[in-house]
C-alpha cells in the first residue's frame, strides 16, 4: 500500500487540529503530513496577543501552545518559515518558498484571516500595527517600550477594544476611532451604549461616527496622527481592530471557489465545494449560522480548530460534520464583561424573523451578597415558535460567562418558555435566586404574556 | 359574584411566590388571599444565614426581600406570628394560632423543611443549631460574638460546608463530623475527595465514618462536646448541617396524601394528589427527576420559588406545569467551587442506566492568563443514546457557575456529542479555546470511542 500525502497550508488553530486529528486516525505508514507555516510559530494564540502586550502575560512562548518539535515527535511534518507560493489543483501540488514542489492527495487550506484595512493613505506606515501575528504583539510591545505616549485604535470590535483596555492600563493615552455610530456592532445599541459610556468612564476617548481619512506621517515616514473629516488624532502607535477578513489570495489564483463572503466556500465535512480533495478550515473558510442556514465569515480560534478537527477527520476516514456557529463572543474591557450569540436585532431583521426583543437588569451575585454587580441581559425569541434567537450580556465580573447558558439553550432549540424552567444553580455567592438569564427568558416567554 | 379565599400556610419562597402570582392573575374582590406566618418574617433567604453568620451579609433585613407591608400593598393580607394548628381537609378551614377558623376555597401547604436531626441524646441543648430560621442565625452570630471558640458541624452537606468555612474564617476551630465516608453525598467518591482535601488543606478538622452518639452538655444543661465511637470533640457551637426534611407534621395530621419521600404528594401542577383544592409547594412537597421521573424530595429556594408560581399560577386560572428538577446544586468553600447536575453514579445505576463517565482536568482560564485555576469536570451519559446524564465541577474560582452550561444541556435532552459541537464563549480571561465542560463531552461524544 502506497502512502498518501496531506499537505496543509497554515500551521496555527485550523491547520495544526486537523493534521493531528488525522494523524490520530490514520498512522504515519499510511498517511504522510506535511504542514507549511510562512510564520517562525505554529499553534499560538492570537487571541492572547492583547494580553501579552497589556503585560498579563510575561513570555511570549506562553502563548504558543505546542512548537513543531512537538509534533515532529508525532510524525507531522512542520515546515516554518516556508510559505506556499502556488497550488495547483489539476496536477495536485503545491509549489513552497523553499522552490520544492509537492504533491499532495489531500490538501487543507489554512491560511487564516487577514486584518482589514481600511483604504486610506499611510497605512503601511512604520507604526500601524494588525493584532494578527505574535510579531505584531512584539513589534507594539517594543513600540510601547520605546515611550510611545498616544495609541489610536481604529476600529471597536473585540480586538479593538482588548487593545485599548490593555494600551490604556499600560499608561498610554488611548482613542478609539471607529466609522460605526457605535463599537461592538455585534451587539445591539442599546447594550453597546452601555460599553461605550464604559469605555468613557474609564478614559478612554471614543471616537465615533468618523471613517478614517488618513494616516498622517511624520518626515521620516512614521506614524504621526489618524485624520477624519471630524479630527485629528495625534499617535505614536496606530492599531488596526477593524476585524479579519479571509486570507485567500493564494486560494483564489489556485482557483478555489470562493463563496458570498469572500471566504472559500466548503461543505459541512470543511470539503471545497469546487474540488473535492482539498479541504479549508478556520479564518479562511466560509461557514453558516446554526440558525439560519446563512452562509457566514466568523474568524475565531474556536471554530478554527473545532473546523481542523473536522476535516482531520474526514481526512482520516472517520464521519465528521462541522454544525454551524452561533456567532457566541466574549470580551472584557476593564472590569466589564461583553458577550453575546445568535441573533441580534438586525441580523434577526434581516432573516425575517419576527421577534420579540427583551432586556432585563439583574445582578451578578444575590443582591446582599458582597461583591454583586449589576448585570444587563437581552434576549430575542421568535414571535411565533418562541425559540430563543439571541442573547446579549453586559455586566460585572461573572456575568460574561453566562452567554454559554444562552448559547447552549439556542443551540439546542429550546423556546424560552422550555429555557425559563430549567434547573441552574443557585447560592448567593453566584447568583440570585432566579439567574439573570432565567429571569429574561421567563419575561420572553408567551406563557408570561398571556 | 362572591370572593374566594386562598389560604397560604407558610410565608417563605413558595408561599410567597404563589401569593404574589395568584394576585397577578385575580384581583382581590375576585380571590382574597391569607398568608400565616408563625415566624415574624415572610420572605427571607435561609441560603443567606451562613454569609450573614459569616459577616459578608452585615445586616439580617439584606436576608429579606419584601415584607408584610409590602406584600399588604398588593392586597396580600400577611399574619405573621401566626401559626396554622390545625386543617380539617373536609370543612375546608384552617385553625390558627390565634384562634381564628378560616374557611378556604384553595389551601397552599408550604410549611418548608425542617433540620434533619440525629436521633441522639443532647440534640436540644443550648448551643446546638439549625441554619434554618432567620433566628438560627441570629443565635449563632449572638454565640461567636459571646466568645466561642469551637464549633462541630454535623454533616458535610452544602449548608454544613458552608456554615463550617465561615465559621473557621471567623477564626473558630471548626470540627465537622460526618457519618458518611465523604462529604457532598450527592457528588461522587472521587469529586467528593477533591472537596475533602481542599477542606483539609483550610485547616479544617474533618471526621469522616463517624455517626454521632451524643451531645454532651455541661453541668449548666449547654452543649459541651460532641461523641462518636471514635473521639469526642470539644464544642461550644454544634451546627445542624445533616440537610433538611420537608415539614409535613400538619399535613400528616390533616390527612393530606404524603408520597414515597415522606413529602407531600402532588401532582405537576403542584396539586394535591388526595386533595384536588389543596396545593403544596416547596420544601414540604415531593417532587420529580427531569431524567427519570422518580420521586424526590429537594430542598431548594430556587424550586421552591418555581413551584409557588406554578401553584398561584394554577389557582389563578392560568395552566402551569412543574417542569421538574435536575438536583443542580452550586456552593464555594473557601475559593473552592463544587457544583453538580443531573445524575451521580449511584444514582445512575439506581436508575438502571448503563453509563459512560468521563473526568477531565482542565482550567478556568487560558493556561497563560493570569488566575487560571485547575477545575474538574465529571460527565455522565448513557452508552446507548449518548444523552447526558449528570455532570459534577469542582474547581477554582469562576468554574463553579460552569454547571448551568451542562444543566441546560441535560435540560435539553442533548446527547454529549451534540453539546460536544455546541458554540460556546472563548477568551483567553474567561476558559481555554476548548471550554472544560466541552473537552468532557467530546471524551464522552461516542464519535470520540470510534
Amino acid at each position: 500500500m502506497s502512502t498518501d500525502r496531506l499537505v496543509v497550508i497554515g500551521g496555527d488553530a485550523a491547520g495544526m487540529s486537523a493534521a493531528a486529528q488525522a494523524r490520530r486516525l490514520r498512522e504515519a505508514g499510511d498517511l504522510e503530513i506535511v504542514v507549511l507555516e510562512q510564520g517562525p510559530d505554529v499553534s499560538y494564540s492570537a487571541c492572547g496577543i492583547p494580553y501579552w502586550v497589556g503585560g498579563l502575560v510575561s513570555d511570549r512562548d506562553k502563548l504558543i501552545a505546542r512548537t513543531p518539535a512537538q509534533f515532529a515527535a508525532r510524525d507531522i511534518e512542520v515546515r516554518t518559515g516556508t510559505r506556499a507560493e502556488a497550488v495547483d489543483l489539476d496536477a495536485g501540488t503545491v509549489t513552497t518558498s523553499s522552490g520544492d514542489r509537492l504533491g499532495y492527495d489531500n490538501l487543507l487550506v489554512a491560511t487564516g484571516g487577514r486584518p482589514l484595512r481600511p483604504p486610506v493613505p499611510g497605512l503601511d506606515a512604520p507604526g500601524v500595527h494588525g493584532v494578527h501575528r505574535l510579531a505584531d504583539g512584539a513589534d507594539i510591545r517594543a513600540a510601547v517600550a520605546a515611550g510611545a505616549k498616544r495609541a489610536v485604535v481604529l476600529g471597536g470590535g473585540y480586538i479593538g477594544l482588548e487593545m485599548a483596555d490593555v494600551l490604556h492600563a499600560r499608561g498610554l493615552d488611548v482613542t478609539v476611532v471607529l466609522a460605526d455610530p457605535m463599537p461592538m456592532s455585534q451587539l445591539d445599541v442599546e447594550m453597546a451604549e452601555r460599553v461605550c459610556k464604559a469605555i468613557g468612564d474609564m478614559g478612554i476617548d471614543m471616537q465615533t461616527e468618523q471613517p478614517v481619512r488618513e494616516i498622517e506621517v511624520d518626515a521620516d515616514g512614521v506614524v504621526a496622527a489618524v485624520r477624519t473629516d471630524a479630527g485629528r488624532y495625534p499617535a505614536d502607535l496606530v492599531v488596526l481592530g477593524l476585524g479579519m477578513g479571509p486570507e485567500v489570495t493564494l486560494a483564489r489564483e489556485a482557483g478555489l471557489r470562493l463563496g458570498e463572503t469572500g471566504a472559500i466556500e466548503v461543505d459541512r465535512t470543511q470539503r471545497s465545494r469546487s474540488h473535492p480533495e482539498v479541504f479549508a478550515a478556520g479564518d479562511c473558510s466560509q461557514t453558516y449560522s446554526r440558525i439560519t442556514g446563512e452562509a457566514l465569515h466568523v474568524a475565531l480560534g474556536t471554530h478554527a480548530n473545532k473546523q481542523g478537527r473536522v476535516a482531520g477527520a474526514v481526512i482520516g476516514g472517520r464521519a465528521a460534520r462541522f454544525a454551524g456557529v452561533l456567532g457566541t463572543a466574549l470580551t472584557k474591557v476593564g472590569d466589564l464583561e461583553i458577550a453575546r450569540t445568535g441573533l441580534c436585532t438586525t441580523q434577526a431583521e434581516k432573516a425575517g424573523y419576527e421577534y420579540r426583543s427583551e432586556i432585563i437588569e439583574g445582578t451578578t451575585r444575590a443582591g446582599y451578597y458582597p461583591g454583586a454587580e449589576p448585570m444587563t441581559v437581552k434576549l430575542l425569541s421568535d414571535r411565533g415558535s418562541g425559540l430563543l434567537l439571541g442573547a446579549q450580556v453586559v455586566g460585572g465580573p461573572g456575568s460574561g460567562k453566562r452567554i454559554d447558558v444562552l448559547a447552549t439553550a439556542i443551540w439546542a432549540g429550546m423556546t424560552a418558555e422550555e429555557f425559563a424552567g430549567s434547573d441552574l444553580s443557585y447560592a448567593p455567592p453566584f447568583s440570585p435566586t432566579y439567574d439573570p438569564v432565567i429571569v429574561a427568558a421567563r419575561v420572553a416567554s408567551r406563557v408570561e404574556q398571556g
